[in-house]
């Protein structure tokens, strides 16, 4: 007999972003697995879970709670960092092992993983390290993307005709600028504002934060105008609502 | 008075990859926009959209379809090309126009749109060319794109931690291999299985097709050993099936 483990994506925040499939994985879990950062968006994301499962689990059948609380991260300045991060991972994994050994006894467990678990996500990479050798199935159910949802929201392709998208996290913009042969790019991560950095010639940029919430931000135009204005309005969120979740698409005219 | 004109993204061939905006979407239909292009899928687009709608319009309420049929594509070999491409262009266009027209009375209109209607999907960029003009409100619904599809049904993620993916058309790369500084790549649209002009060393291919319906197949593995393997499969589903949807992930080692 052997459990299943459930990835559900979820979608950015709106509570309609979910599929009909991970409406019914909800209805499915046994057990659900809370990762916890001690940081900014955990609250809102029980927030949303809990609207979730609320909505989805209409009989009200108990729903198990584990929460796996991820031990703060090494500084960068620890004397030796490579070993420290060893040494934090190896904690990670044996303290997520542990919960998804409880239920390979033949019970489902699921992770409500933010957008989907393809993208710039964790769970999926940590989960296929530690179930090595456990009767665990493994389903990932997809999810609507950061990606899509910011399109959507500014209802414009993503890619143009015969052309190439790529995504990537601000630090490689940081490094590298626009990558050549792609017109279009989205960026990830970005604490920094690393767009303001490049030379806005001929670059439109169209920016969205908490896309899908009723906190939602929007801005597009010529980067040259536009990023100044996206720099405060960031700020502004950011300062208000305690953290930030921000993606753009950068786009050769 | 103003209509509204829904694209509602419905993912990719499996009815429960709808998000329950997309199904609530269904409901609010008044007219139903039919994109039909004389080929492959047409026919189990038609199945699939039967379904959709029976599904979430629990009432039965009358749902009209308007079909928009794409005139032939001008040969590659027409006498000017480009004016035939004009041509062929503006005649859509207007056939749409007169189309979306008709619902700006203050109806609510709408085109399922396969995947996500931002990648690699024209209705959007149409829809945004011939209805300037028109009192239509535009809203974009995402869906599960097809590159989620397959990272999920895989269990893999899209993306290594601190780096970039890029997706691409086929056509790209044909012409130009991998590209540089990226070592994750989505191919899309590729007829001729572009992988196999590769140098195929420290690469792996992830490959779907028709990933979420009932013909899914999917094959993983170095693209030394894989490749072959997916020239085969793939013929055969084609021949079989008579059309063909498939896209991969190449990824370097």
């Amino acid at each position: 007999m052997s459990g299943r483990l459930l990835l559900i994506g979820i979608g950015c925040g709106d509570p309609e972003h979910l599929t009909l499939r991970a409406a019914r994985a909800i209805a499915e879990l046994d057990v659900l697995f809370v990762v916890t950062k001690g940081r900014g968006p955990d609250d809102e994301l029980v927030g949303l879970r809990r609207e979730l499962v609320r909505r989805h689990r209409p009989t009200g059948a108990p729903l198990r709670e584990v929460e796996l609380a991820d031990p703060p991260r090494p500084w960068r300045t620890a004397p030796d960092y490579a070993e420290a991060v060893a040494t934090w991972r190896a904690g990670r994994a044996a303290l997520w092992r542990a919960a998804l050994a409880d239920i390979a006894d033949g019970r489902t467990g699921g992770f409500l993983v933010w957008g989907d678990p393809s993208l710039y996500e964790s769970t999926l990479a940590v989960v296929q390290e530690v179930r090595e050798g456990l009767a665990l199935e493994l389903e990932v159910i997809p999810g609507v993307s950061s990606v899509h949802a910011l399109t959507a929201r500014h209802a414009i392709p993503l890619n143009r005709v015969g052309g190439a998208v790529q995504i990537m996290p601000a630090r490689r913009l940081a490094a590298h600028g626009m990558p050549d042969g792609v017109d279009d790019v989205v960026v990830m991560l970005d604490p920094d504002c690393a767009f303001t950095a490049l030379d806005p010639d001929g670059l439109d940029i169209h920016w969205g934060a908490f896309v899908g919430t009723p906190d939602e931000l929007l801005l597009a135009g010529p980067l040259a105008q536009t990023g100044p204005r996206i720099v405060s309005a960031r700020a502004a969120a950011k300062a208000r609502k305690g953290w930030m979740f921000d993606l753009y698409l950068l786009r050769r005219r």
